[in-house]
C-alpha cells in the first residue's frame, strides 16, 4: 500500500487556511485532521479521540519525557501536543494527516519529523490581510494591530517551507493544495511499486 | 517572476513517455523541449536552434573543457550534449524545460544541476512493457530482448527520482505530471513574493 504524509499548512491569521483546508477535506479522499492530546477539561460536544485526546497532566508530562510528540506547547496553563503515535499510524494506513499549526509549532515539528509537506499561505499583500480581518468585524483596533504584527514575524518563515500559496481567490488556492497533494503522493519513496 | 525548473523525464523505452510529454506541452502554457548541442549533420527538415545547436568536434569539446553541458554523450561517433546555458535562460524566464533521457543521463545532470525536478515514468508491469513494445509491431524478438533488458536496469534507479508515475492509463498519467509541474511551480524557492 502507498504512505501517506504529513501536510502542516501555516499563515497568518486571517489568511483563509481554515476555509482551504475545509474545502480540501470534501475533495480528497483519505485527509484526516491530525487530533491533538491535550490537558484541558473536555467541551460540550467533543468526542475523546475525534476532537481531542484528552490526559492528565501527569500523563502529558510522561509523554513528554519520553518524546511522544511531534511539538507542543503550554496556551493558558494547559498543554497541547500532536501524538507521533497517532500521525504515524494514520501515514501507514495510506492517509494524509492535516496539522494548521502556528511557524513555531511547525518549525518543532520539522525537527521532529522526517517526511512532512510544508506549505505557508500567505496573503497577497499585507492592506489585503489587513481588509480581511478587519472584514470580519469580530476584531478590536489593537486586536488587529497584534495580529498584523504577528503577521509580519510569521512571513519571516516562509523560506522554511516547501511550497508557498498566494491566498489571492480561495478557489485558485484550494485548487492549488489539492495538486500538491496529489503531486506528493506520487513521491518514490511513498509509492509501493513492484514492477514484477 | 517567478522562476521556471528543469523537469527532467525517464523510464524505459514503450512506457509512453513521448506521448505524455507531447499532450503536456498542449496543456501546459510555458513548456519548452531542451534543445540539445549536437555534432552531427544537420538533416532534411531541422532547424538551427529549434531542433539542435549544430556545432563542430573542436567547438564540442571545448565546451566540455569549459563545463558547459549539464551532460553528453557520445553516439555513433557524434556528441550530444544539453547546454547549460540554455537551460538556466528559460528558466529565468520562467520556463519549464522538459530534457527526456535515459537514467545514465539524468544521474548526469543531477550531479551538475542544483534544482531539476526528476520524473521517473514506469509500466504497471514488465509484462506489461513487453505487450506494449511487441504491440507496436516494428521490433525484432531480439531487440524486444535488449529492450526488456535495458528496463529492468533502468527501472532499477527509481529511488534516485523524486516522483514515479505508473503509466497504467495515458489519461492519468497526463494528469498525474501535470499536478506535478503545477506543484512545483509553488515550490517556495522558485516563487517571487513580496507582501509589502
Amino acid at each position: 500500500m502507498n504512505k501517506g504524509f504529513l501536510l502542516v499548512v501555516s499563515g497568518p491569521s486571517g489568511v483563509g487556511k481554515g476555509t482551504i483546508l475545509h474545502d480540501l477535506m470534501n475533495m480528497q479522499k483519505n485527509l484526516v485532521y491530525s487530533v491533538s492530546c491535550t490537558t484541558r477539561k473536555k467541551r460540550e460536544g467533543e468526542i475523546e479521540g475525534i476532537s481531542y485526546f484528552i490526559t492528565t497532566y501527569s500523563e502529558f508530562e510522561k509523554k513528554l519525557d519520553n518524546k511522544e510528540f511531534l511539538e507542543y506547547a503550554k496556551v493558558h496553563n494547559n498543554y497541547y501536543g500532536t501524538p507521533k503515535d497517532f500521525v504515524e499510524q494514520k501515514i501507514n494506513e495510506g492517509k494524509i494527516v492535516i496539522l494548521e499549526i502556528d511557524v513555531q509549532g511547525a518549525m518543532n515539528v520539522k525537527k521532529n519529523s522526517k517526511d512532512g509537506v510544508y506549505i505557508f499561505v500567505a496573503p497577497p499583500s499585507l492592506d489585503e490581510l489587513q481588509r480581511r480581518i478587519k472584514g470580519r468585524g469580530t476584531e478590536t483596533e489593537a486586536d488587529i494591530d497584534i495580529r498584523m504584527h504577528n503577521a509580519v514575524g510569521e512571513l519571516s518563515y516562509i523560506q522554511e517551507y516547501d511550497y508557498l500559496i498566494i491566498n489571492d481567490h480561495i478557489n485558485s488556492a484550494i485548487n492549488d493544495i489539492n495538486e500538491i497533494i496529489n503531486a506528493e503522493k506520487h513521491k518514490v519513496n511513498r509509492i509501493d511499486y513492484n514492477f514484477n
